[in-house]
């Protein structure tokens, strides 16, 4: 709650774009917080922070946590901040009990999950991974033109570059951002791993014409040809439950007059799927389908692959661990799957990885009345902290 | 060519909106040309022009044709002005063979036909046969707050008040503005009358959600629903050939966002029949697709009545006339409905009214490629000449 203070907005919400002087202030809050609780505090090359507790054998690999603390436009408050929060939550609860790991402990806050202002989104833990280039990162530039090496800098954020050390494993709790384990009564979703995604541009090209004196049978009217594609992009989905998703989030029409006959629509489809053959079946089922109705309608249909993330499963003993340990604590629990990227599935290529999903009010998500329960919350923490100490070891 | 000089636009056509500079000057230059081919000119409160020529017994009612002058912002060298300049080539034809009509002819600039700057469309023929008060016009402003009467004042086009003289018969000629002339090789469109209109604005309201961690089953997608009213609003049409048309030219989603499921969605819908009967047939077959798609998919949808013209057959002598005048030239020619208004669907409330179509490219307009050919042009001349001959009566 004191967090979600800066950048908060009227409604409830946050607004903390990456790399702005708001997000400057959280993220100093967090390394504030992060000292007091004991930690030292590295900032790398793309502004991730760690703040590590240190184990008994600091030679290895540590155990870790995070999330990102930048939120969307009309985000709230629990997004990130979270798993964050979740992590120095652990830490003070072991410095509390006095409990010291064999490894070290590191909670991280990842630069840029979101994308809102930046793109490629998940950027700190992409550049972390070697899913791209340091030097790609630092050059993408804002609608202002401001270049996240500039926005860095002028926050004071721009760490050392430094070799990528191992990691033992990574944890990360987050709320569910769907609605599956409210709708399941369920506390804690043990998330087996994360839908791999295929998002498109779509550009549907018809002929635009005055919609009085144009006969039907003379038009080709791009928005009735793109209606009928959101239709069969949403079969693509119904047909390969439950699992699969298919969204068009975001059309637009060209003139967009009420009384002209869209010449041109341009249109996003967001394909999701567990596995990487049904993705790749889908993707066969969406280029079929334009290929349909652009035969039908007589105009021309283009379509143009933009983003790619292969489905990700998580590591299974560490899964299990987290199924067992919510079992321990006698907290209702159901396996899920992660439908949203998140910084752990970028980490899940590194290293063993595993999240933790609690639930949030209606399943609302990158909205400012996002809203979770503290009982939750605190579960959700509860079931990180036994299973980083379980990764970590304990001295006796 | 001359005229289409102003306001020309790199790729063929003209921009020149209503009560612009750029109109002004259009206006000053067809005021420059009747008056060089002998008439009288006259400005009525809201702009319009008459420019009249005289005939040998000036207490009848004139015989008057005309259309408009200002376009779309992407508009063409044809839609509205050639009517214009039809009627001014009808008074040169008339003076050069030396002949005398019995009422005077007049040549009429209507303000605002196209309402790209000022709404409502049809702005100067719609005071004139009383369909809204001058108030209500010279009262309207454009998107940076400028009134119609500050616009007419600017371009000193604010004429003097002036009691609705009788008129005694109306004539337009135009671009077909649609593809049916060309599709069956004619020159010349006997405009039987207009078809009705019908616009609304619908939203259609879901629930906007994250498209990953939302199961296909627990969505509200509010572009899904719309794309389905999209293809219902085709089929009312389709259901109602040849003359029904239904069409939705404008469609908005929020938030619009790549991976964000559609919460809200505003579009219109435009339908148009030849009788009224069908036009409210086709109101009730809106209301219910929309109902349907709401029940079946759990949101709302609500729809708002924006426009109604209800439609207007043309005089049937007038509409005789050009037929036969057709046949006798030896022009090829066939029966039509306008799918669009035309400043003379208000005319024919207040006196007898005809139009006269020729065809224009591939059927294209309010489009800088707007394009026709002489010979058609002329061909529509020709008719006009004629039909307002016998309408105005001939000295021998």
């Amino acid at each position: 709650m004191d967090l979600a203070q800066i950048g908060a907005t009227q409604k409830g919400g946050v607004c903390r774009l990456a790399l702005t002087e708001l997000d400057g202030r959280g993220r100093d809050l967090f390394v504030q917080w992060a000292r007091e609780a004991g930690c030292s505090v590295r900032v790398d090359a793309i502004g991730n922070i760690f703040a590590r507790r240190a184990g008994r054998d600091n030679d290895l690999p540590p155990v870790m946590t995070g999330s990102h603390i930048d939120t969307q436009p009309t985000g709230g408050k629990f997004d990130g901040n979270y798993g964050v929060l979740a992590g120095l939550e652990v830490v003070r609860s072991l410095n509390e009990a006095g409990i010291e790991t064999e490894a070290p402990l590191e909670v991280v806050v990842w630069t840029n999950e979101e994308g809102s202002r930046f793109v490629p989104v998940m950027m700190g833990s992409g550049v972390f991974v070697g899913a791209f280039t340091l030097e790609h990162a630092l050059a993408q530039r804002d609608a202002q033109g401001v270049s996240v090496g500039e926005a860095l800098a002028a926050i004071g954020y721009g760490g050392a570059e430094s070799p990528a050390l191992p990691v033992g494993a990574y944890f990360e709790a987050h709320i569910e951002q769907g609605p599956v384990l409210e709708a399941n009564d369920r506390v804690i979703g043990v998330v087996l791993g994360a839908l791999g995604q295929r998002w498109y541009d779509v550009e549907v090209q018809g002929m635009e014409a005055h919609a009085g004196p144009t006969p039907m049978a003379l038009r080709r009217d791009a928005l009735l040809a793109a209606s009928e594609l959101v239709a069969e992009v949403n079969s693509i989905a119904l047909e390969r439950a439950p699992h699969a998703r298919a969204t068009v989030g975001s059309l637009e029409v060209f003139p967009n007059s009420r009384n002209v006959i869209p010449g041109r629509v341009r249109m996003s489809v967001d394909l999701r799927a567990a596995d990487g053959a049904m993705l790749l079946d889908m993707d066969a089922a969406l280029r079929l389908a334009c290929e349909r109705v652009s035969l039908a309608r007589g105009l021309t249909i283009g379509v143009q692959e933009v983003v790619y993330f292969s489905p990700q499963l998580f590591a299974p003993k560490l899964v299990d661990g987290i199924r067992s340990t919510a079992a321990e604590l006698g907290y209702s629990a159901m396996d899920v799957i992660s439908g949203a990227g998140h910084d752990a599935v970028y980490l899940a290529r590194l290293a063993p990885t595993a999240m933790v999903f609690v639930p949030c009010a209606d399943g609302i998500s990158h909205n400012e009345i996002e809203d979770a329960r503290p009982e939750h919350l605190e579960a959700g923490c509860n079931v990180l902290l036994l299973a980083m100490l379980r990764s970590a070891g304990v001295t006796a």
